[in-house]
């Protein structure tokens, strides 16, 4: 079939690619480890080639467009971050093109709103986003970097970043608390534990100390400790999203174990939670933008 | 001059040693890098004499007492956490004893408490604490793991632990963040901007991702992006302290730039700073332990 649009979300740590068909529909995809920081010398478009070149450099030339850490400083071209409020056609009015000799290549751009505390950026999130379909309510993007986004009249209005997963992955690999942990199944409920733990007092600097002393004094075992850090960690997001979005229902974008305890996290928040599907969502979104820049019709 | 006690302050990466003298003077000072976790199979006999034999194995054979985490199970032996309240009699009462072949080695037990959000523990502070002969007040040891304790007739009645310094230093060397950031000289005025920062909306867990966006968006250097992060963390703790603890006024146990940097914080959050030196004060603690134990005389 026709190709319309390649739509590429590269990241930090990976490249995924996606061969579009004129309703839209993905009809194939492809995806690497070829993240934005492990491309030498700059040469994206090299790495672009070895993932899709027989997708592009075909007769027809189908538009390529891309989304993700490819459009920061230091990816391929720097795309502007566009102002909320935002929607599909704030983001197809400010594509970014990338200095590629060959094609035309275009970047969505990035957003910028104010969080709780201060500017708040998204790169790559804004197209997940567009690509649920989602025109009112609340949108949380799980991960890294935990993203709540405000969704009203098909455009995102406010939104907030949590660095709980990364938080969660330093603690858990470089700190004292690593050293009480092993690698095990997630438990769930030690999981519903740190939940709990986390809307005691003293502040998520004092907790976290708490994850070694449950562990000297109340029993919690080597095997349980990952699961009550990450109920501590995403339940201080959860705490803060309460304060500041005060949500009566969200929407978790993806799917698998991290989504499942956001939901039950939520749920511990009074936060009714519903799923749409992650994996392919920024391909459809980044067709949605590719309609609404008048690349695709 | 005759040694009353040899007093070992040994935590998890350094050992220093005192020589103690009748009236409690200091007479000579020695330390070297064989904190516990640097000590092969678990000789710390044999370090503690590579150390200070002359001192231990002379025909006076003065009596040793240790503190620290060479008392934790993972150091020479295990000594009990005592519940509070404490002062010298609790401490002095629940000496532990080294399997050494050779010579009584003392050891001062730990401390556990409540803190704000569960169960906390001590072990090392608590010597530093009496060290300092204050009888009644709040007194902060700012650190890897800062403690803050409320002492009430010479006896710790509470204490809270934060894991300040070392969320600081992850962070640093391991997140995202770092990379945003070079080696510089500490920057005051970020640092207040930290710690003006921390006071806003959306919890740590947020605030922590607006270092990244002072940087792209509110021109805030590499250089004086770790001096930013400080402020935030160390404002995060104060916060907690106020709410827990409200002191007017408190004594921070050190010297130097983090002893200044959290006297800064102090102020800002509305407590009175006070200083006492924190080099030897593990020895004075040491000594008076050993005083209230019997040891010396």
């Amino acid at each position: 079939m026709t190709t319309s649009l390649v739509a590429v979300d590269w990241g930090t740590t990976n490249c995924r690619a996606f061969r579009i068909g004129a309703g839209g529909q993905i009809l194939e995809k492809r995806a690497n480890a070829m993240g934005i920081l492990a491309v030498k010398n700059a040469n994206f478009s090299g790495a672009l080639a070895d993932l899709a070149r027989d997708w592009i450099d075909t007769p027809a030339a189908p538009p390529v467009l891309m989304c993700g850490m490819i459009g920061s400083a230091q990816g391929w071209v720097e795309a502007p971050y566009v102002h909320l409020p935002a929607g599909l056609d704030e983001l197809g009015a400010h594509l970014a093109t990338a200095p590629d000799p060959r094609r035309a290549i275009h970047v969505v751009p990035g957003l910028r709103g104010m969080g709780a505390a201060g500017p708040d950026v998204m790169r790559g999130e804004e197209t997940q986003i567009v690509g649920t379909g989602i025109a009112d309510g609340v949108i949380c993007l799980p991960g890294t970097h935990s993203k709540w986004a405000v969704i009203e009249g098909g455009r995102i209005v406010r939104f907030i970043t949590f660095m709980t997963g990364e938080v969660f992955s330093i603690l858990r690999r470089n700190s004292i608390l690593g050293r009480l942990m092993v690698e095990a199944p997630h438990d769930p409920a030690a999981f519903a534990r740190g939940l709990v733990r986390c809307q005691a007092a003293g502040g998520l600097l004092h907790q976290l100390f708490t994850v070694r002393t449950a562990g000297l004094l109340e029993g919690l075992s080597k095997e349980a400790a990952p699961s009550f850090l990450s109920g501590l960690l995403i339940g201080h997001e959860m705490a803060a999203v309460k304060e500041q979005l005060a949500p009566k229902s969200a929407t978790v974008v993806g799917a698998g174990a991290l989504a499942q305890n956001y939901a039950i996290a939520m749920n511990v928040a009074g936060i009714e939670a519903g799923f749409v599907p992650g994996e392919d969502a920024s391909a459809r979104g980044l067709y949605a933008v590719a309609r609404a820049a008048g690349l695709v019709r």
